[in-house]
Formats: C-alpha cells, sequence, structure tokens
C-alpha cells in the first residue's frame, strides 16, 4: 500500500466519547470507523487484520474437519418461538424489524436455532452425523450500552461454530479437539502466553461451559485463577461445590481481570428437543441429536490484541496479523527510489510512506500504526549498503544489509 | 471434499413454493438453503462459489486501484435524513428497528450516505482525492415480493463501490475505467459473449444510468438493441429524446428479456450536496466532491450464472467459478484406491464421492452439482492406465492417460 495513493489518514485525537484504548487508538490509526455507538466499520487497514484473524481461525477449523457455512441474520420466529427464544424475556437483545409484507422478523443474535432447523433436512440417520458447520457472520445485539469499544458492540463479526454427534462420547471427542482447536488460534494470534481455559457459567445454554479468557488489565470479567494457572474459573460460578469438583481450595487462588476471548458450550438437547432434531440409529431407534457450540468473536479479539500489546506510541500487532509485516520510508532521492523499487517487489506487504512529509510525521505514523518493522533507505544508509530496521514491539533499531531484507514471503 | 465426510446431500425434489430454476437447483444440488421467502443461506459448496465470483470481482477492482472496506449494516438515521431518503416514500425498502437505548436504526439497503458521512473525515483537500473505496456487504432489502430465487431478495451479498473525485473530468475517466473492470469480470464469470452496457433510468440517483444487462430469456428486463449491439437501452428509457441522443431508430431495434447484472451511477453531488462533502481545491476555492457509484449483486450474479448455464440435468458451472474443478468417482477396490490417492494430491480442486451408492446415483449428482469435469477410476480404465473424464458442458467423454490428469493446479 503506497500512503499517497490510500485514503487512509491519522488523527491527533478522537471524539471524546471514545472512552475504550482499542477503538481510540484504532480510529486514530485509520483502522476504523465509529458509525455510532457500538458500531463500527472497518477501513482498509482495519479490514485487512480483522481478516488475518479469520483466516487464521478458520484453518484451524477446517484442520479439524470442519464446514464453513453462511446463515443469514434475518430470522423468521418460528424456530425461535420454539426454543422459547423468541420472546425477549428470554432473550433481551433482539434487534426486531417487520416485513413489508406483513409479519414479524428479528436479527441473529446467534444463529442456534436456524442451524438447528436447517440441519433436519441434512440429518435423519446416523450416517449423516457427526456434522461440524462454522460460519463468520455479521451478529446483532441491542445491548443497552456500548462501551467497551470493539469488545462489545451492536454489530460484529463472529465465529460461531456448531457440532452435531449422534451420542455424547462423539462429541466430547470433538470438544476436547475442538478446545486443541482454539488454543492454537490464540497462540497464532499472538495470545497464546496469557490465555486460558476456564470453568464458567453456562448461560442460557447450561448449567457451566467454558470460556477461554485473556488475562488483561481492561479485561470486564473477574476470574480466579491457582498458581500454575491448571485451575482457572469465572468469578460467576466460584461456589462450594465447583470448587470442590475442580479440586481446589478458596484460599489457593488468586484474582485477575480478564477479556474472555471465545467459549464452548455443551449443548445437548437443549435446542435439538424443542425443534425435534432426530436420527435414526444404528439399531433403527430414533434418537435426539447431541448439540455444542464453540464461538470467537473476531473482531472483540482484535480488540483485545490491541489492548494487550499497544503502548503510548500506538498499536503493536503480532507478526502474524499485521495488516503489512514493512513500513518503509525512503529520504532523499536515492533511498525514495530504492524505497520504491524493495516496495514493488511485494506491495502485499510493504507500505511505503511516499508522504510529502516531514520524516519524524511518518516514524509517528508508522508507529501509531503499529507495523512490525520500520525500514528506513536513506542516502545515508544505502552509502553503507545498508537500511535501518526498527522492531515496531520492541523498538530496537539496526542497520541490515540491503540483501538481508526479504520483502518477499 | 469428500462426499463421505461432508454434511452437502442432493434433493431430488423442492418445496413447491420455489418457483426459480436458480433456487430450485441450487437447494437441490445443496448449494443454499431457503430459510424464508427471499433470504437464503449458504452452504459449503454455495458459499464457495460465492467466494469465487467475490475474488474475481476484488481482483479487478484492486487492479483499477480500489480500496476494500466493510461498512456497517446498522444506520443511524442522521445522514439519510440530510439527503431525504431516510423517508419510506423517497425508500420503500427499508427495514426499519429501534435501539433497546431509544431511537431508530435501518438496516443498509444500500450505503452512499453512510460512506459520503464517512469521507468527511478523509477528505479536506484536493490531496485527498480521488477516492475509489468498495466492499462486499451484506444489504437488507424490504422486497413486498420475493419470487426470482436468489435473484432479488431481502437480504443479499453486494459489492459496491463509490467514486470520489475533484471534478467531473476525472469522474469520467474513472467511470470507463471502471466499466472496463466490469466487462473484464463479466468474461471471467462466463457472462462476457452475453452481457452488454445498457442505457438506462437513473432511478433514485439521476436521470440517466448504465446497467449491464445479461441477456437472457427469464431475465425480468425487457431492453433494446440494435444489431450489432453497439447500443443497448432498457425499455424504461426507449423515448424519442434518447433515440436521437444515441443515434438510432425505434426500428432498427430488436427486443429480449435480460437480467441486470451490474449498474454504474455518475451520482454528480446528489449525496455530497445535501451532506456537505466538500474539499479545498488548488486554488484554495471550497468545492464540493463529485461522486459515482457502481454495483454488482454478487449473489444476483450467481444466480444469473445458473440461470444461463444449467441443463434439465442440473447446474453447470464456468471452470473459473465452480466450487471444485473436478468430480471424482472410483468403481471397484483398484479404482477406488486409486481414486483416493489422486484427491489427495489436491483435495481443494476435487470433489471425491467416496459414498456407499451405486455409480448411477453418483454420476446424476456429479451432474446436478455441475462439477466442471466427471473422472471415473475403474478397474477396466485402469487396465488401460486411463481415466475417464466428461466435461459437463458438452457431455463428452474421453479417455485419457492417468499421467495427463493435472488435478494439481
Amino acid at each position: 500500500m503506497k500512503l499517497s495513493k490510500t485514503f487512509v489518514k491519522t488523527f491527533r485525537e478522537v471524539g471524546k466519547d471514545e472512552t475504550a484504548k482499542n477503538a481510540e487508538l484504532l480510529i486514530r490509526a485509520g483502522y476504523i470507523n465509529k458509525e455510532m455507538a457500538g458500531v463500527y466499520s472497518y477501513l482498509p487497514l482495519g479490514l485487512k487484520t480483522l481478516k488475518n484473524i479469520e483466516n487464521i481461525i478458520r484453518e484451524e477449523l477446517n484442520k479439524i474437519g470442519c464446514e464453513e457455512i453462511n446463515l443469514t441474520a434475518l430470522q423468521n420466529p418460528e424456530p425461535w418461538e420454539k426454543s422459547g427464544r423468541w420472546n425477549s424475556d428470554k432473550m433481551d437483545i433482539w434487534f426486531k424489524t417487520e416485513l413489508a409484507s406483513g409479519g414479524e422478523l428479528g436479527l441473529a443474535p446467534t444463529h442456534e436455532e436456524p442451524i438447528t432447523n436447517l440441519m433436519k433436512k441434512y440429518i435423519s440417520s446416523y450416517k449423516d452425523l457427526p456434522i461440524y458447520a462454522y460460519q463468520f457472520q455479521t451478529k446483532f445485539r441491542n445491548e443497552l450500552r456500548a462501551k467497551s469499544g470493539i469488545l462489545r458492540t451492536r454489530e460484529f463479526l463472529m465465529k460461531d461454530l456448531y457440532s452435531f454427534t449422534a451420542d455424547e462420547e462423539t462429541h466430547n471427542e470433538f470438544y476436547e479437539k475442538a478446545t486443541g482447536a482454539y488454543f492454537k488460534i490464540y497462540d497464532r494470534l499472538g495470545l497464546g502466553d496469557c490465555t486460558y481455559k476456564c470453568f464458567a457459567s453456562g448461560g442460557v445454554f447450561s448449567k457451566y461451559s467454558h470460556e477461554f479468557q485473556t488475562f488483561l488489565p481492561v479485561g470486564e470479567d473477574t476470574v480466579y485463577y491457582n498458581k500454575d494457572k491448571t485451575v482457572v474459573l469465572n468469578e460467576e460460578v466460584l461456589n462450594d461445590e465447583v470448587l470442590v469438583d475442580l479440586g481446589v481450595k478458596r484460599e489457593e487462588l488468586e484474582k485477575t481481570n480478564a477479556a474472555e476471548v471465545g467459549n464452548i458450550f455443551t449443548l445437548k438437547y437443549k435446542f435439538s428437543e424443542p425443534l425435534d432434531l432426530t436420527f435414526n440409529d444404528k439399531d433403527g431407534e430414533r434418537k435426539t441429536v447431541y448439540m455444542g457450540c464453540y464461538g470467537i468473536g473476531v473482531s472483540r479479539v482484535m480488540g483485545v490484541i490491541v489492548e494487550k500489546y499497544a503502548d503510548e506510541k500506538g498499536l503493536i500487532w503480532p507478526e502474524n496479523i499485521a495488516p503489512f509485516k514493512y513500513y518503509l520510508i525512503g529520504i532523499g532521492e536515492e533511498g525514495e527510489k530504492k524505497a520504491l523499487e524493495l516496495y514493488e517487489k511485494n506491495p502485499e506487504n510493504i507500505i511505503l510512506d511516499d508522504r510529502d512529509l516531514r520524516p519524524g510525521q511518518k516514524f509517528a505514523d508508522s508507529e501509531l500504526m503499529g507495523i512490525p518493522y520500520r525500514v528506513v533507505i536513506s542516502d545515508k544508509t544505502l552509502a553503507e549498503g545498508s537500511v535501518e530496521i526498527t522492531e515496531r514491539k520492541t523498538g530496537e533499531s539496526k542497520m541490515i544489509k540491503l540483501e538481508d531484507l526479504k520483502v518477499e514471503a
């Protein structure tokens, strides 16, 4: 990306109504735009980062045999009436609307009901099972308040995976596989060293569930953990029964803030029973499908990564998800020429700051945008056949030979 | 994709309420699911096809310097009130909803207002122009009727591109470039030989516009064209003034049905004026930004391709957008073994029909699914070191040497 050609710009300030660090920095760095409270659009850099996160999730889910689909936002009340969740007392975050031709519709805040309903067409025999289907879909949630930037919004991108198995045993095997895939995902996203599987309430789904919690000072959740973090539990389930079950004592636990970056639920027959999703077993018996669901808020995860890594100068992206790897600045006539040459080798991987600005402003923008490596080519560095490369994360600079800078990969 | 592992299935019949050929075949072939009238979800094969179309459009737009973004579905009334389109008399296809915290919201049926509003932050000087930004976004349109399958739905994927230029001249240059990109897109989608730029009404935007019309018996539009198809116009603008402008006589024109697969509008100041999108020109003068918009209904185009190519046996996909290139059937022990071996060389490009079914059923499904090449490997073909390859489009079969079947790229 040539900065002279993109409409992306950075800003010194954002509106005072933006109090969350993640949204403030992402807006200032030109990654996102606030359309209204809790509703953000994604600009070129933001969309590229979001897609990088999405692709990592997709790759890991495909590896464990999941299939990608895309359900709809508009929802027919029927399956939700069967599960009881059409009622706003049961689910208070609905956006509802009306058909011009008559009849109420909802905007999907989640997709258990429509996918259970869909699978009635595709599941009739034990031979059709198991099924693991996921999607990247925009969810709509009518949150009363929205003040955590892209961590909790009214419209957001979510990956939701649903499992359909013939029995609990197959479910449990897949649940473990999905857990493994989640840890690989967080590793690749740069959250591996501070994200833990956490025992939590099952919410509307079940008595208990598992969350993946990233330990983070600004996290909205409070979790308790033992010394080696083999036991982590959400404050909401800190009671004697759970402590006995998990085999820990209250006094062994420490407390921290954490941000939820995923959750997995054993749904059992919660949706398949009221929606009558059944199959013929090997012995001809009619049985109800056993279900699970597995979520990751993609845009939320992006916000958590910002909160974890950013510093006073701006964003810092792990290499895996950065929109570009290099931020290239040419200084002086020869420097600019060489920078352009280098850029053209791999425009997909490089931001070329070819704007008519002072180097100081370019340095500041490279930091605000959080690109992993800033590369400066000037007449001075060229005199030594070198470039100066600075790592955003550590701030460390070194000179390397021009031919050692590999931009191609 | 191994058919034994996917949940995708084919169906002999669909519900009687589905009258459009495109949706009927796509549902029967397991590509999409009808959630309700005018609302379809995309299953693995359907989503893959849709993404292939999306990628072709993306590549061609990136080539002409466009930048990808992602705006939101939820809409603040404010910018729409300024343009006058919040009012349902002006735009009668709104889905509207309400915030729990109070206030009306809309679901975007299009995005002129929000992108104009967004650009107020990014455009202040002539140096910021031109800007060409596009997105692939779900649009919501509260259509009174929905009966053309995925050609006209209440929720659909659209590519919408918006241009912002300092003057009409730059606009016109880009308008021509966009036209060129559109023709390349239709070529790559397999619609090149029957898609024409068509003079049309400007709808709510302007007096006139251009549509891209694919000549097709089931198309909902009626267009008139001259012998060499250098002049094509929509019935709605067939009047003396337009005929003079286009330099044709009424009696030179023939009539046909056509399906719109894209449209481009010169918006001029239609949105930038009421929303006050201005810039400082070179001479310091404050000027209003000149705008254009350029749409392609991605899911609609997928439906048009179905309508154009499908035959009585099922779907037929052009190679460029087919979800898979080969449909592989192994017959007999050795045939099955060899088929699996071949499949593993490039699972991304091959459907392996490893289900426990009669070959006849597999042949029928390969035709219904519209995969470009069916490859049969049996003990008999293997005896000659060959496979039988059948082109879906022509139905022609031939034997080719095993080593001549290139599945890799």
